[in-house]
């Protein structure tokens, strides 16, 4: 049996289960102050599952410290959920469950169900999106996981402001509207429009804004790391007709130069929508528990 | 006795030697047609040194591919440089070199001259950028070289402009003054000043206009890769006074977001000139020759 831990930032999600596609039985903890919500975490495993799980793996909010020599590996840094800012996740759980612990980010642990059993089976460079509270994202390319000295921070990336969103300010509390989470992720649609995406009119021209940036993210990260898709998730995603309006941009953007068809790739499988909607983050934290970071990572 | 073909766009350098760093022999060819050129390339090794060379690595300019298992495996893709589009230059050498062709961008060449023997000797994760006659990049993230479908074009991604340069219209073929090629080549600051970087005075408001530009693609591929370095290369960077610059923008932009410090890092070692100034490109492709890709890339 192995155990999966999804710690996002409004809810953390436990499973237990025989591998990624068997889920046995999984819980919903409300993402609070670190001791509460570790405790039910500690709770559901071993009041449930007194037989000992055999591995953890864990996809844990940002901004925490992932490289493996450093002694805060496993520390939430400084972050806006301040209560969570120091807390050691990986020392938590190594101190309460003997079992190996294999530590990610929640995108990544996302990125990697869609990667092994979702949109991007059998495909080698994959990058993954979540838009939603935030803007996240991940990439794993020629089969291994991008990490340098920490994990990918796409959406604090720079974006040229749409011509018609000049004066808005942008939500990024670090970045204002100079990254595309101060302009694109779910709070930002609701602060310039006052309702959240799902109430406003698919013909509002607040989509095309949207639509543009999300393609200019795309087309930076193609520009990164060529890969053969960008997989793009999260609440905001859930308005399907968005796809379109992205492809459109970026073909706008790119204007031919990065040649997908000498790679025999085209713009509708290159900007794809995920396949495991809710679980491809609880299936990575499996696939991560049973098989470990393996050739993943060097 | 191993090979090197740095093959960039207005010239290429032709080496053999011992190893990267016991070079022999090179000469300079000029990049002409492809005829003229590879016959030349040719020449340079059947004639001087008639004593059979084990292996070549070659360092070409883009876009080129690099998709292993693609038919146009080493052709040059479509390029400004109408007379190479489709040219394969792998195929080209295969045909006249019995002996294992190692092949990547003159971009990565560069980068692995400096991650062996240069300013990133000892690292793990490691950018490179050349700004000059356009603007290149290359990364090693945790010893592995990135390439997905295609190597990378961090120069064309989008950027947004200095308040002070919004009418400017860029120089780039495709993206005009969208991209960072477009705004912060050298040949944008010369279509701006109508001469050349090392004429003009470094009080000059350009440089900061500049300096902000690739502060920003600096911040981008931090917030990508999270790398240990970022380094600056080619022409434009030998105004050496901009590094200053970049660093404080890159300050200003980051505003504590990335957290250096908690990865024993700070801006001054993030920011980094080149160490091998003219020489990394064929270092890198000996090394290639040499040891080939072996680790770096799966």
């Amino acid at each position: 049996m192995f155990g999966a831990i999804e710690a996002g930032g409004t809810k953390f999600v436990c499973a237990v289960g025989n591998s990624p596609d068997d889920i046995i039985e999984s819980a919903v903890i409300d993402t609070t102050s670190p001791e509460k919500t570790m405790a039910q975490v500690k709770q559901f495993f071993q009041q449930q599952f007194p037989e000992p799980i055999r591995a953890i793996g864990l996809g844990a909010f940002g901004p925490i410290c992932l490289e493996k020599h450093n002694e805060n590996f496993g520390s939430i840094l400084e972050s806006p959920k301040e209560s969570w800012s120091g807390f050691n996740i990986y020392r938590y759980l190594t101190s309460n469950f003997k079992v190996p612990i294999h530590v990610t980010t929640d995108v990544n642990a996302a990125l990697l169900g869609e990667f092994y059993f979702g949109i991007a089976k059998g495909l080698h460079s994959v990058v993954y999106l979540t838009v939603g509270t935030g803007i996240g994202g991940g990439a794993i390319i020629n089969n291994r996981l991008i990490s340098g000295i920490s994990h990918p921070e796409f959406g604090h990336m720079m974006c040229k402001p749409h011509p018609k969103d000049i004066d808005f300010k942008g939500v990024c509390p670090y970045h204002g509207g100079h990254c595309f989470e101060g302009v694109a992720s779910g709070p930002a649609i609701k602060a310039r429009s006052k309702k959240p995406g799902y109430e406003i009119s698919e013909d509002d021209e607040l989509w095309d804004i949207e639509a543009y940036y999300l393609a200019q993210l795309t087309f930076n990260l193609v520009s990164t790391f060529a890969p053969q898709k960008v997989i793009l998730g999260g609440g905001v995603m859930k308005q399907s007709h968005l796809f379109d309006r992205i492809r459109t941009h970026f073909n706008l953007l790119n204007k031919g130069y990065t040649q997908l068809d000498a790679f025999n790739l085209n713009v509708n499988e290159l900007v794809s929508p995920v396949a495991l909607d809710g679980n491809a983050g609880v299936m990575g934290c499996l696939y991560l528990a049973k098989y470990g970071f393996g050739k993943l990572v060097t």
